[in-house]
């Protein structure tokens, strides 16, 4: 059913997108979830002018890591009515958003402050060493539906949106400068975000950093000795035991993992692993997509009301070398312990890494197991 | 000035001590502030039951490190009234509070809810390793006054919190089974303590965890190519550069470094390299005194108000090897960004373990470096 059109070359590609340029100079892509994408009238952004975006990064000595400073952001001018969302489509050419009114399903465009850019250059010096800021920070909006969310939207779109991830890491790839893409959704104002429509973003970074890094090695270790994925391993043996699963379908899962950092954390991965979400089949990512809204909507459920998480996915670096160690999966780390009470991180978690529970896993999993939803 | 009294060997440590057991079994030192310790009436608990704490190590295959399962304390059948205060000093024996009527300075003694403990034993089986969660969960009161705060006190007291720190890592090195001992606060309900009785918090680690360990991979990897502390080549150039400096004197400092993760953040340290605790000379436990309540008036002078932070103290893991490398200091993560604005870590911090700042640390330093404060 897939159809080479576009610039995409691989089969997986997303079939109908519309590339723009907003007045300010940011790129835009608009992605058609089974139909060609259509725009009526211009193209808007908030913002006349062009953006020069110079974040700069700077190396922490005894942490051995990157820290990336934009300090314009401060610099923000533009401070909008509460009532004012700027993913809306743009109905008043006077009042812009960052949306054009039309027929499209996702859109996904350059952060107008981004952390990190393709323009840094000549970073300041500092006390340590610094570099430019080079890399990408994109805003990927769910759906056109300010008052929908992202479990809420028909399994098609969110298949839609896998594939626009893995769209993403290819052009990321093809720049040929950035090592690492990771799609995140940061939900609710408990975990800082006030904007409610469905939005998730990107980030490309020109290295692996510290968090998928450390995974690469454990898995890379796990993979020399034993010739198998150590996550695949993982799903095998939690499929096995059963009692931590959240949703088990032919070719995806999702579960609470016994060793969860987070009281309501669950993994959302393929059985069989796969190292980019571009290379997902068909029925990979229809049944990941499945897994995907099924803990969506289990969230929600939980408690009646929207869940508030951190959704982060891994996939394998992009050095151009085969990962057969890698496996594509999604960690969900929401911020609630039980109903009323937030787990925050705190002396052991943040001063020393070591997180602390005071539930298990496999109560939580229960929890989860009991919540009823149906697909549509 | 220093006498050899008490179970204490080293000349650093505390002069007045007294030990006690709650009737719930768990241990207590008592310390006084330049004059011996009195107790009025019998040491309460507030619980009368015997501990039976049982937490259990997972390991994260992923990630490789351990995670801590201390499920029961879910399990508190303990609701004090609002205004109860349970780090107070005991008045009426019908209403224990964890502190006994007398007259003593400092108070230590075991969390009845810890996440690590000398009692851990036979961990349950899970679909990932397990261990016991051996180790020391500590509550160290740093007064006995509710409504102070840690800078308030006078210089003394705080030489003196830094030699009970040195103390029960003295203790927590003797027993032999572990490697690595945290003393942290967190401060403020924005990091999730609604108890404001000043104190904090002594972790006791059988390994030593994430944070640490790589700081003194980074530490070590440093000294054997340069024959000096990577730490302490961070203070000279920041003492030398100036411009990130909090407190400067003759033996302490405290600065922004210019790698700053958080917006306030703030380490202080002593200028030569230090260890432990317990090999601070008088002279440098001093003025890291004075560096210390200099930056904890600077962070309550702000803004006119109690400024909360996580504060973690790092030293040298207790190995028994010389670790020339190590520098003992304490690194301050204030959640604000602005007078109403907190930093939350969302995406690219959690997600990723790349920290993204709006802000340059030497803007911040600027802000700190205005706030007038004496000391007594």
């Amino acid at each position: 059913m897939e159809q080479d059109q576009g610039p995409q070359q691989n089969s997986t590609a997303p079939q109908f997108t519309l590339e723009l340029t907003k007045p300010d100079g940011r790129a835009m892509t608009l992605y058609g979830c089974g139909g060609p994408v259509r725009v009526d009238g211009p193209v808007p952004s908030p913002f006349a002018d062009p953006l020069h975006a110079n974040p700069h990064l700077r190396w922490h000595p005894l942490r051995g890591e990157w820290i990336t400073y934009a300090a314009y952001r401060q610099g923000r001018t533009f401070l909008p009515p509460p009532e004012y969302n700027p993913l809306a489509m743009c109905v008043d050419p006077a009042n812009p958003t960052e949306l054009p009114a039309g027929d499209y399903a996702i859109a996904v465009f350059e952060n107008r402050f981004p952390s990190l850019s393709a323009e840094a250059h000549d970073p300041p010096p500092a006390l340590v060493e610094t570099a430019p800021g080079n890399g990408l920070c994109e805003v990927v909006v769910f759906t056109t539906d300010p008052k929908a969310s992202l479990g809420a939207l028909p399994l098609p779109q969110i298949e839609l949106l896998l594939q626009v991830w893995g769209d993403r890491t290819v052009r990321a790839a093809r720049r040929g400068d950035l090592q690492y893409v990771l799609p995140f959704e940061n939900r609710g104002a408990e975990v800082g975000v006030t904007l409610h429509h469905p939005h998730g973003q990107i980030y490309a970074y020109p290295f692996v950093p510290p968090v998928p890094a450390r995974m690469q090695q454990t898995q890379q270790a796990f993979y020399e000795q034993h010739r198998k994925s150590l996550l695949g391993d993982m799903v095998q043996k939690h499929m096995k035991a059963g009692e931590n699963m959240v949703y088990q379908g032919q070719h995806a899962v999702a579960f609470v993992p016994a060793c969860a950092r987070y009281p309501y954390e669950v993994w959302v991965s393929t059985i069989e692993p796969v190292a980019y979400f571009h290379e997902l089949s068909d029925a990979q990512r229809a049944d990941l997509a499945r897994a995907l809204k099924t803990v969506l909507l289990k969230y929600d459920g939980l408690w009646q009301r929207p869940f508030p998480y951190l959704m982060a996915w891994y996939q394998a670096p992009l050095d151009g070398k085969p990962h057969p160690e890698a496996f594509l999966h999604a960690e969900f780390s929401p911020p609630y312990r039980s109903r009323d009470r937030l787990k925050y991180l705190a002396g052991t978690e943040l001063g020393a890494g070591m997180f602390a529970m005071d539930v298990l896993p496999e109560e939580k999993a229960r929890e989860l197991q009991q919540v009823q939803v149906t697909l549509d």
